[in-house]
This record gives structure tokens, C-alpha cells and sequence, in this order.
């Protein structure tokens, strides 16, 4: 019998997870975190409630991040200077010096999660992937409402 | 541009986790767990060693989770008569009246995952992702080899 679905995405999944924290643990960069650390270099000054809208996390998660980001010394934030309760976050010197490892990192993911598939395949996955979040969110939605 | 592939499978992940412990918080089963027990219902007697085999999960992992399994009384264990340390799983009533429950969220789960897929968009998404799993598996195999 064919392995599940839900079985085959949540192995895989935790494959991809077990190799980006193969490569981030040694900078104390956990799983999230540089993936933020990565946003913030394309838009510095960037706020925390526009990467948690962009990412899809929970805001309470991304937080719980950039905090860590922080006390590690790759991110810093300032208070905007017109609406006074929002932080805008920079990226520090060692922030800046993670971006060309983090950049090849997604590159060699990207090789992993790709190689041996066509474009056609690729595209295919997409598409039955965001099927399934459509799904699901639509079942929520239905017992929500 | 395209949301990057592992996040994606990332989301869709967390989406399919999220649903399935929508349902299975209120037992008191976790992820995972209630896999467990529909293993162990289909065979009766089974060991710890094997679960932790086909699941393709770590064996403290698996440990963990039927620990919990037999505090909330869905599993009870038995020595082996042959080998004396080793135990053998067995579902209690409890867990046996769960197991419709569990097939029931089994289909829904899979309607939910292959809904406005055909047959042939799944056939290529597994292809995709059983590839995925084994470059992750043979990029770890080269840096340890």
C-alpha cells in the first residue's frame, strides 16, 4: 500500500528541517530564524508584524525569533520614529555576514528539493500542494463559520 | 516570485498537523499517536522495535509516544514469552473503540489532501517528493561516507 500523504509530507518536511539545522545550528541560527534574518536583509527596517504577515507565522513565533535574533546579535530594532509603538528591525554587521552562507543555503535546498524533476513535474507539485492548503484552510473555514 | 518549496511543504505541513490535532486533541492523542494505535490495531502484538521501523521515526520518539499511549490507556504492553526483553503492544477496548474514529479522519484527511487533483497530478506529486526525500538522504549519506 502507498504511504499515506500526510505521512510522506511530514518525513519529508522534517528531512528538509534536519538540513537547514544541520548547516544553521553551528551560528545558533534555529529553523525560522534565518529565514527571517534573510527578510530583513531585502528590507531593512522592515516590522516584525509585516515578516509574520509575509512568512504566514504566528505573530506571538516570530517574536519569540527575532528575540533570539536579537540577544544573538544579528538583528537590531529602533522604535519608528512616526507611529512610536512600532520597532523597526536592521540587520547587524554579523546579520549582514550570514546573508552569502544563508543566500547558497537556499540554493542548495532548492537543488535537493528539485533535482531529477522536470519543471513540468515541479509545477505539478505546486499545484497539488497549494490545493491541499486551499483544503484545508477551506475546512476550517467551514467549521468556523 | 514563487514562495520557496520547503517553505511551502513547511505550511502545508503545519496545516495538515493542525487539523489532525483538531480533531485528535480532545482523546488526549497527540500526532503521531493515534498512527501508533492504528498500527498496533492492525497488529496485534507488534513490538516497539517494529513500529519505530515502518513509521521511519526515531525509536526515543516512538518510545515517548507509547509511553503516553498506555497512560491514557489506549495501549498495554506484555513481555514477550521468547524474548524476555522485549514487549509486546496490544490495544486496550479504549483503544480499539478509537480505531473507527481514526479511519474515519484517515479518508477525511486524504479527501482533504488529493481534492481537485487527479489521479495522475498525484502520481507525479509523490514521484516529486519520494525524490526530494532521497537526495536529502543521499546529501547526508556523502557527508558522513
Amino acid at each position: 500500500m502507498d504511504k499515506p500523504l500526510d505521512k510522506i509530507m511530514n518525513d519529508t518536511t522534517r528531512d528538509i528541517n534536519k538540513f537547514l539545522s544541520h548547516h544553521m545550528d553551528q551560528y545558533s541560527l534555529g529553523n525560522g530564524q534565518f529565514g527571517i534574518l534573510y527578510e530583513v536583509s531585502k528590507e531593512e527596517g522592515i516590522s516584525q508584524e509585516v515578516i509574520a504577515q509575509r512568512r504566514n507565522v504566528g505573530k506571538s513565533a516570530v517574536a519569540k525569533s527575532i528575540k533570539r535574533l536579537i540577544e544573538n546579535g544579528y538583528l537590531y530594532r529602533e522604535k519608528d520614529e512616526i507611529d512610536r509603538r512600532a520597532w523597526r528591525l536592521y540587520c547587524t554587521d554579523k546579520g549582514k555576514n550570514m546573508i552569502p552562507i544563508i543566500i547558497n543555503l537556499i540554493e542548495i535546498v532548492k537543488k535537493l528539493l528539485t533535482n531529477g524533476s522536470s519543471e513540468e513535474e515541479i509545477k505539478i507539485f505546486r499545484k497539488v500542494i497549494e490545493r491541499m492548503s486551499q483544503n484545508i484552510e477551506e475546512y476550517f473555514e467551514g467549521i468556523e463559520g
